[in-house]
């Protein structure tokens, strides 16, 4: 896993080389940058690696897919979103760069990062295409978006909106795990399966369990919001509960989201163990999301 | 001209179909779909028709080029940025649906854009992965990013930034005309010429015919925002002078620009000529922007 992180963040400081105007560019590394674990781009790597395929021709998508986490982060936390002040311990993109940087910094990932796909590719254009089209998808309208546009709407009803007042219902939750964190994990897992040139039915195994993964970990996050400290998470915490937010929490108790992410966990391997998938960092990564 | 802009129109209301959340479906829609004289796209087809391409394989990404347009104005309106109030005699998107959804729908239509044209492409994946890139360079850190941030830069140094404060120079006055205004008119010249498969020296020649129509919109739009009144422009005007923006009229005055705009617009149709093309639309265009 370590030497995962390492291509990703090599790679990631290679493309965001600083140049004229330097503001925007170093706007999107301060973000871009931050440590973390990177867990996106890993997932994405060892399922290009799990598949048989290179793992370098993953690294384009498995960089892309941190920017576009990135670049949510910055605008979540805008003052007319989230309004956060911190992020990953360090004082969000805003607050460092200010709004209008923050804003455009956000955009520019949006493009950069299909560009680095296309620019980096070592596939053929019809699978370098495919990529790209998954990765529009999950970016916009009918993916993180659409996702965003529900969580907030789940606090406040937003002007200018025809739609109904939406009730704090399981399906509406449920849209917004899937298009706000699972839509991610989808698509780190499905890309880093077309870069190994995997079949069908395994990229369709690969949306069942960025489904099941990404839920179990919006629901850990959604625990640990609650339950931890800002030490352990380099965030504000205990917002979702004083802005009223729709989370696993708030609709089924912490025992009650405890328990769907375990059943959740257990069906990720469930899925490994149909697929006959053997993967450390898989196992890994679901043993920590369990908490 | 008005069939190309009924063309246009009629895919962008289609490609924009409203569907859950509707807001931000309703809120890119409120934007792209103000009347407007979708001058970029019309030129990206009128490239096709001429270098003999089938306009219905230019029209996808003719229309990703209006939709990239209307993100920049939607962000560019921004409180934190220009704020705004009004565009194309409207209210302004923050306005009518709130920060957080304008910010959303700016996102959203940045990858809606080359999802539609690829979703609706009629050329190989090579031609078609190729517009996809020349859309993304547009739009980002290369690009528009680059021309806003050197623009609002140009009134007020931002904070976080480590560059030198820039001085109100022919040169940096030239990166913004680049950058925010002529990028998009290379963008729709020569990716209507590659819908058309014209060779490399056709594509060169909407380059450079790109560079100086764009530059040449530009200043007649510095000269109309000091000349003009709000009802013939449907936006707030005498906001440059207002702001210290560095525009062609701050630099050289209002003769001096007028001055540059005929010679640039000179060039153009010299351009037209060495190039043997023939186009009613592109010397409409011309003579419109010379005023």
């Amino acid at each position: 896993m370590e030497n995962y992180i390492k291509l990703v963040d090599e790679k990631l400081d290679d493309y965001l080389r600083v140049q004229y105007p330097e503001s925007i560019f170093e706007s999107m590394r301060y973000t871009v940058l931050l440590p973390g674990k990177r867990l996106r781009p890993v997932l994405c790597l060892e399922a290009c690696r799990i598949f048989g395929g290179n793992v370098a021709h993953a690294l384009p998508a498995a960089c892309a897919i941190e920017m576009l986490h990135a670049q949510s982060l910055i605008h979540d936390d805008l003052p007319c979103m989230d309004n956060d002040d911190f992020r990953r311990g360090k004082p969000s993109n805003h607050k460092v760069f200010g709004e209008a940087v923050a804003v455009l910094a956000g955009d520019a990932l949006l493009t950069f990062a299909p560009q680095m796909i296309i620019e980096n590719s070592a596939l053929s254009a019809e699978t370098t295409l495919r990529i790209i089209k998954e990765y529009c998808k999950a970016a916009g309208a009918y993916g993180l978006i659409a996702g965003q546009i529900v969580d907030i709407r789940s606090e406040t009803q937003l002007a200018g909106s025809t739609a109904a007042t939406l009730n704090p219902q399981p399906s509406t939750l449920s849209f917004i795990q899937t298009h706000k964190t699972a839509v991610l994990f989808k698509l780190a897992l499905r890309t880093g399966a077309m870069a190994a040139g995997a079949g069908e039915d395994k990229i369709a195994a690969m949306t069942d369990l960025g489904q099941k993964l990404g839920t179990a970990f919006q629901i850990a996050d959604d625990i640990l919001d609650e339950t931890s400290t800002f030490e352990q998470m380099g965030k504000t915490l205990g917002k979702d509960k004083d802005a009223n937010k729709l989370t696993a929490v708030s609709l089924y108790g912490l025992e009650g989201a405890k328990q769907k992410l375990h059943t959740l966990t257990d069906e990720c391997f469930a899925v490994l163990k149909t697929q006959n998938i053997q993967s450390k960092i898989f196992e890994k990564t679901l043993n920590k999301i369990r908490i």
